[in-house]
């Protein structure tokens, strides 16, 4: 299985790339790399060339870039090459730790959609850090590829949140719920009203009605459906308000004298652990759902851990068949529209 | 100045309410107070009863009830009594920890809309918690009193905070910056690009431009104009996940063994300055602004202490002339547009 890897995306590349890579491709023997960069910056960092491939490109689309400009005026750039060759069957999955935007636009316009499915959903996998949870993470679209949502997207979200949570994480039947600003049933404005009732009259679906942004990280539910822009929020506020307290432990340790610091150094195993657990790098990228091949953004900030652990998603992504059976499912939805729609 | 109290609303009534009205009363000796209630519940816990006047009450709005339905038949509950003595000049300000909508709807249709604003906003104050930082609290509106906002709604939100800011804050020409997905000026959907545009002409506001939520409790502004919608995902968010970080270090320690249990102490100081950063009743309860009187609504799970902040808030809303600055600019402004149309 080969991956195409933007090896020039992010504050920490290529070094964190190329080494996460490596660690990867050390741990997957099934794992080949294709690497698009500049082979100047990126061949000296390469360590071992077992199962990598470089592959000379010329531009590069940094961080402020407009995507959908920067992807059609950069043919030669790492991301839109990367995409290319997926696109060109080359490759079956693109890393990429760049421009969000511009990997988004290469995903949707080069990689393209599956049949079906018109706004492909940005998920992450978010921590349950609720003690005494029986599972540890659950899956959360769509996190901000779509800043206006229709009924039909959110539907779609749920399926294919329920395809990755079965397949990937290996959820049985996992619990649907929708992000909403109240837990009854009736809550809403007339979007997510209407949403709520075509999740509770999916068969295939285990909906379990709303969930609020404050319960998000409790477990009561293993995948979250939102439109775009209330995930967005949410996730930035939850994020936002993880850092702010970590920020205020360490200010009142390095503020509290020989006391708290003595304090912190007992207690460093706790916070040790709850920075894991709230830490993004953890759980693997961002995957955009509803594309023909694995397309996975990982932060900007990554290390070459978190590169390796993304690569292990992906892996898993591959392996499980999640796409193929994605691709099946809304064939077959597709069809069965346009038998309603004939008679 | 007389504030009306229902004594019945919120899971700690009317022991809570009354010690925090009798704390208040003691406090400021310019506050008359008329205690909406059951007579049989609320007296005996009266120790004092100088400025304090007991009006008895048949019903009671429960948490759970719908609230414009509740409003409309339970005329002789504490919420609607209380509603209505602001509106026929027997009191000054409505003062509630009972059901949020109804406190809302009552504020809405009993004590009325300021004129010239169709959509009052629930407006918080929050902690702004980044250390160093040269404030310690913002103002975030609409919280969540409309679940769909339109573009002018959001201008007069930016009036109303500044005027909230301005009088009862002290805060000096606040910066006043509009919630959205990116920082950027031209982020967001149709809505929040246009409200930008509006925020950004006009000369009387001190626009810094977009602030995502995940930068909320930074300090980048003293005033974060938002429609209910997305402001209150991002506040539930908020607040879960500054609990759950709570929750997590508790639960660390708790099976951290001796060291943990002794790093915890050594720390606590720490602990309980966070812990009261974080604390929404610190900063008094949430004020539905655009109306002709102060309609304040605390936590359900307020304490004593919380109910008094909350009635310093409105004592402070009362001496400063807040609401009638904001019922002359709006009248102004109300004027200024009869003569743009007739032109």
């Amino acid at each position: 299985m080969k991956i195409a890897v933007d090896a020039m995306g992010g504050d920490n590349a290529p070094q964190a790339i190329i080494a996460g890579v490596e660690q990867a491709r050390d741990q997957y023997s099934d794992l080949e790399f294709q690497l698009y960069g500049d082979p100047a910056k990126v061949k000296p960092l390469i360590k071992n060339s077992e199962r990598l491939t470089m592959v000379a490109t010329t531009e590069e689309i940094t961080m402020g870039e407009e995507p959908v400009r920067a992807i059609r005026k950069k043919k030669d750039s790492s991301i839109v090459r990367a995409a290319k060759a997926v696109k060109d069957g080359e490759a079956e999955a693109f890393f990429s730790a760049g421009n969000t935007g511009a990997v988004l636009a290469a995903g949707i316009f080069i990689v393209g959609r599956i049949k079906g499915i018109d706004r492909p959903g940005l998920t992450s996998v978010l921590p349950i850090t609720k003690p005494g949870s029986a599972r540890h993470s659950f899956v959360y679209l769509d996190t901000g590829a779509n800043a206006e949502s229709k009924e039909h997207n959110l539907v779609q979200y749920g399926f294919l949140g329920k395809f990755y949570a079965e397949n990937v994480l290996g959820v049985k039947n996992p619990r649907i719920a929708l992000l909403n600003n109240g837990a009854e049933e009736d809550k809403g404005d007339k979007l997510h009203k209407a949403v709520w009732q075509d999740l509770n009259d999916e068969a295939d679906l285990n909906f379990v009605g709303n969930i609020e942004s404050g319960d998000l990280l409790y477990g009561k539910a293993d995948v979250v459906v939102s439109d775009g822009w209330t995930a967005n929020a949410a996730l930035k506020a939850t994020e936002g308000t993880a850092k702010m307290m970590l920020t205020l432990i360490k200010h009142g340790i390095l503020n509290g004298g020989l006391r708290a610091k003595l304090g912190y150094l007992l207690l460093k195993p706790v916070f040790h652990q709850i920075g894991k657990q709230m830490s993004t790098s953890t759980y693997g990228g961002a995957v955009l759902l509803g594309l023909k091949a694995p397309v996975v953004k990982t932060h900007g900030s990554s290390d070459a851990t978190a590169v390796t652990n993304t690569i292990a998603q992906i892996h898993t992504m591959l392996t499980s068949g999640v796409i193929e059976k994605t691709v099946e499912f809304f064939g077959q939805a597709s069809s069965v529209d346009k038998d309603d729609k004939n008679e």
